[in-house]
């Protein structure tokens, strides 16, 4: 560790203690010593995600260093969100080709606005050298009995998702195609909203619930087989933006629901008893809530139109890996 | 995430669940869910920390994978060790340039090893593609009260440190230039030894604590700085192996003891008063401590030998960055 390094956390420490969401009392120590030291509340579980952003893989090159910070950041927090936790402290760790300072602000911009949003502190991690890769494990916490999992659907439960879909893959067609980008459209790639307030108001209600990361299709179908069920899904009740239906024919905007990444919506089941009570979830959310399908006896996920017709799409998912 | 990262996840999955110290009655969910759900014992503060091992930076790329698998949940353990705090659980993001199945199960076969011996639980997070890096969180407790700290050294303390220094330093070395390596001191490089044993020994007797990852003057100087006040080495005193003064001469020895890194020993401060609760504590642990000096009012570092001679090393600590 270099003194450029030791620099980096000074500044980091520096911006994570002079944001008003840090001065949370059960934080007893956080950026710098060798670990933080932080208070449970008393008769909570401890909720605990992991991911990880590599530039290129993740996003592309070229993303403002904000956008990164906040959307490391907001990957982390939407799998809180899925579990219907609260979360509360996060640790961060940037590796970057250079101790370069004005990454690192701009960095913090973003990722300190989004935690200021949910009362979430910063309280450790480190900086290396290396390639440009961010690194978050984020912490919150469930009452005990209440977490959602991808494991508690019931035959015949609806299947519903939050806001709209594809609108972050639409985006990247359009930045990868080289076609002006739709600032909406845009701003869903680059600063996705974790659904924190509305996995918090599922607690109760939903059966199973997953965060959209990979593509609907993909991720709904982990819930599924966590299940130990099948599905069937509407793709004409799939939601979409204004934006999304401007830009795109029907085809290729229902690949973009269906198997585009980096949505970051709640998909969950319920019982068709509880449409109320979910519609009522989003409204005190403030996040739309659409009934997209059933869960069904038997395996695997089927795919139709409002006319009956079998309908085929990219099943595989948000391409990551390989 | 490609069809290729769910495989790798599920193997991990796999070894995780079917190592024996992942058998925690504490991990209510683990690794396959949107995150992990882990019961705190009641009336314990949470310990965090956050470490990541780059390719060609924190390790020769050459590097076997279970020697990075091993040394990844080491040099975390250690930030545990160092705060005196009891392990309990960790997650693991994994950057792979393919999704090779060999590498995951030999780096496994290093990380789980070194898990089972501090019955720590693999509980979550993610496998990306990459260049090849590893970051691993560590989750454990502590005593309200108890954590031992950078910040707590006093004027007049003995500074003391565990093991021997500059072997993990000493064996790089070798392997840089060439030569080959000495068994016992690559073992050092390679396998690391968290001191957890020690740390919670320690509470209650040492005033101040930090591990020596970055090499001892410069991690000293950080919990000097932290605490206020100065230091004065003795470099005549600081531990070395066997190995290690065998294969090198006096001032490269000496070098490497007081700023080669990747020691991970504790290097702490306790009163003149505790020297048999310190060496106590050392027996407990099975882990030889030796005092190396003295802490002093005013600031910084001085560094002499036994004949009151004034002694320059190079002081920056190991280099990970810039």
């Amino acid at each position: 560790m270099r003194p450029a390094e030791f620099d980096l956390i000074a500044r980091i420490r520096a911006r994570a203690r002079s944001s008003k969401e840090a001065q949370r009392s059960d934080v007893l120590l956080g950026i710098g010593d060798d670990a933080a030291l932080l208070e449970m509340p008393a008769g909570k579980q401890l909720v605990v995600a992991m991911d990880t952003l590599n530039a290129g893989v993740h996003f592309p090159e070229a993303t403002a260093p904000a956008d990164i910070g906040w959307k490391v950041l907001a990957v982390n927090l939407s799998d809180l969100a899925a579990m219907g936790a609260e979360p509360a402290w996060c640790t961060l760790s940037l590796s970057l080709p250079a101790a370069d300072t004005c990454f690192v602000d701009e960095f913090l911009d973003g990722f300190l606005e989004l935690a200021a949003q949910y009362d979430v502190a910063l309280v450790g991690g480190d900086t290396t050298r290396g390639p440009l890769s961010v690194c978050v494990t984020v912490h919150g916490w469930v009452e005990p009995g209440q977490a959602l999992r991808r494991s508690g659907a019931r035959v015949d439960d609806d299947l519903w998702v939050s806001g709209t879909l594809g609108d972050a893959a639409g985006a990247l067609a359009q930045w990868q195609s080289g076609v002006g980008n739709d600032a909406g459209l845009r701003m869903r790639l680059d600063r996705p909203s974790p659904r924190i307030a509305l996995g918090r108001a599922l607690r109760g209600t939903a059966h199973a619930c997953i965060d959209v990361s990979d593509g609907l299709l993909a991720d709904l179908g982990h819930m599924c087989t966590a299940s130990g069920l099948g599905g069937l899904v509407d793709v004409d009740a799939l939601p979409a933006s204004a934006p999304l239906r401007a830009t795109f024919g029907v085809e290729q905007r229902r690949a973009l629901q269906a198997a585009g990444g980096d949505d970051y919506e709640l998909c969950f089941s319920a019982a068709p008893g509880a449409r109320d009570a979910v519609l009522a979830a989003g409204t005190k959310a403030g996040v739309q809530v659409t009934r997209i399908g059933v869960a069904t006896s038997g395996t695997g996920l089927a795919a139709g139109d409002a006319h009956g017709a079998a309908w085929s799409a990219p099943m595989s998912g948000w391409v990551h890996f390989g």
